[in-house]
């Protein structure tokens, strides 16, 4: 048979993207460098070995080679519309504008569904489901190939976006790029503390430096591609904390509290700003601890009755009892719901705090 | 009667002792300079208004005030040991020592259990269950003092520890006060962001920025307090942000990617430092997504399923969806389990990925 949609790559974005087509009843052309890993997906059942003569073509394959993938692509089926899911778009574009006499049939796109750990292993059918996908057309594109993405993304249930590559770059400096290095600078300052020391650490440092464990070899593809929008992100930062060096070194000098003060306020209006659950700004919703047991099912039943007395949960987290075998669960209920809730725990002989 | 535990200041912290102590048939004495709050502690049921010759006095107030407190608390109370709750602790020993010839009775201590929101309303009964409380005895302190605050930690099912005022200033410095302000740096840079961009924010750049919305007065006092072992990690992180800053800015420069590389490296060992559930090193746990729809029980009934078939949770999340009413619910168990639970899920319709 001949495939309609091929895939160049089969890592956690590749076969993922070729598991999401199979339950669409697509059966997807894979290559792959690698035959053991293309063998390993097509027994995942992402697909089968490509050939044919595609429609589209989805590159998946490491940011550093992307481009080149790409072109390849354009010239080896002419008339097919190509793709990627690379997560810097810029240097990528301009890259297969100049290499490529076909450029117009190649439209770049960014599913934001990565995780910490890549490879076939770590592929899910649902990678892409209820996840922003950015679309970065050129002005070369014809609508039809910029339609294409989209009708791509919108079947595999995520939330299609158009911006130019540019403005997405941006975007990505600021919203993932930055916070991963920050995450990983203050992480990496961990290695110099005594274990005494690190026994004292909460969830608030757990959470901070939390996506310092990805991998470091993608990031730096992704960092070196997108250095012109994170170096002067880093630098306002780097100029920030010598500022605040600066106010911590004389606490007594005039002025120094009012410094740190007004970092402080500006870190709440800008934390505010994250969309929370469901795209929404944060709902400054009420939040009660309940104690339960750590064993299987405690905090199922503890669950089960929530949802029995009629209340949603908005958010849950689990924390994290140093040395106690149990578990202290957080959850987030709108305000009105507060008081029933409380006293339904607590009449149930539930642990509230 | 006479309380033989006084409480000074009811916020937070004092109103959550007298509340925990309640629950050990303990009536606290309580004081406070608003007359309002102090009602409200006591209809809560935190205590009594104080009154007679206690034992113990617990000083909760602002940091900024402690030591001022606790000194006039020795002279009122002669024979009465005195703690603190205050989260800095060098500064209030050093004050002490100056201003007080019954300072051998003040023994310092840190119950590491704030909430991002303060005040009477947020106090909890358990919010001392299962989090570290840091004693900080001078070589002045007889130990039949630091042996009382030890046992106050125990009986209200806290964790305690021993450490010197200094190398606790120091330990907090590392994992609480920087990364405090790291999490405000990044976010107050989210002011200047525009909305489009923000919108692609995920759960990474949340979870980095999560602490930014604590209390800025609380923390200046906080950071005025330890500011000299602030500042020197606030310098190495600006120095390290600046030389990141100049690999990233002249990119193509030899040994320019070798560094951020270094710089990623260094961020998974120390990530991989700090302590999981229950106080043990991070395992590495196996990690599955299931979607439910976001409605009362939904979640209740997967982890009911869960929970039935046997299998342990080790942590939870609930992922946010942009713009669509499910909801991802992050899973981790030990790996032996992964199989199993995968089957099971699957074989009842759950959605897994």
């Amino acid at each position: 048979m001949s495939h309609s949609i091929k895939i160049v790559g089969t890592g956690l974005l590749g076969t993922s993207l070729g598991l999401a087509l199979a339950r669409h009843g697509i059966t997807a052309g894979l290559v792959n460098q690698s035959k053991a890993n293309l063998r390993l997906a097509i027994e995942y059942g992402a697909g089968e070995e490509f050939q044919g003569d595609p429609e589209l073509v989805i590159v998946c394959v490491p940011p550093d080679i992307t481009a080149e993938k790409v072109i390849e692509q354009l010239e080896m089926h002419p008339g097919a519309i190509v793709t990627d899911v690379a997560s810097v778009k810029s240097d990528i574009a301009a890259q297969v504008a100049a290499g490529s006499e076909h450029a117009e049939l190649y439209v770049g796109s960014h599913p934001m569904a990565g995780r910490e750990k890549g490879g076939v292993g770590s592929a899910r059918a649902d990678l892409f489901f209820a996840r922003p996908w950015v679309i970065t057309p050129t002005e070369h594109n014809p609508q039809v190939a910029v339609n294409r993405i989209r009708d791509l993304a919108l079947q595999l249930g995520a939330l299609p976006s158009v911006m130019s590559p540019d403005a997405h770059d941006k975007a990505v400096a600021a919203v993932s790029h930055l916070p991963q290095l920050l995450a990983s600078a203050l992480a990496a300052r961990l290695t110099g503390v005594a274990d005494t020391e690190i026994s004292l650490a909460g969830q608030g440092l757990r959470d901070t430096a939390r996506i310092a464990a990805s991998d470091p070899g993608l990031w730096v593809q992704i960092l070196s591609q997108n250095a012109s929008n994170v170096a002067p992100l880093i630098g306002d930062l780097a100029t920030e904390l010598n500022e605040l060096h600066s106010s911590l070194s004389d606490i007594e000098a005039s002025g120094a509290l009012a410094k740190i003060h007004s970092l402080l306020e500006r870190g709440n209006e800008g934390v505010a700003r994250i969309p929370g659950k469901h795209g929404g700004k944060y709902v400054d919703y009420h939040q009660m601890t309940v104690v339960i047991d750590d064993s299987p099912g405690a905090l199922a039943s503890l669950l089960t009755f929530i949802g029995d007395v009629g209340v949603n949960l908005e958010d849950l987290k689990l924390e994290h009892s140093p040395g106690a075998q149990i578990g202290l669960v957080e959850i987030q209920i709108i305000p009105s719901a507060a008081e029933h809730l409380s006293e339904q725990l607590t009449a149930n002989g539930w642990r509230l705090v």
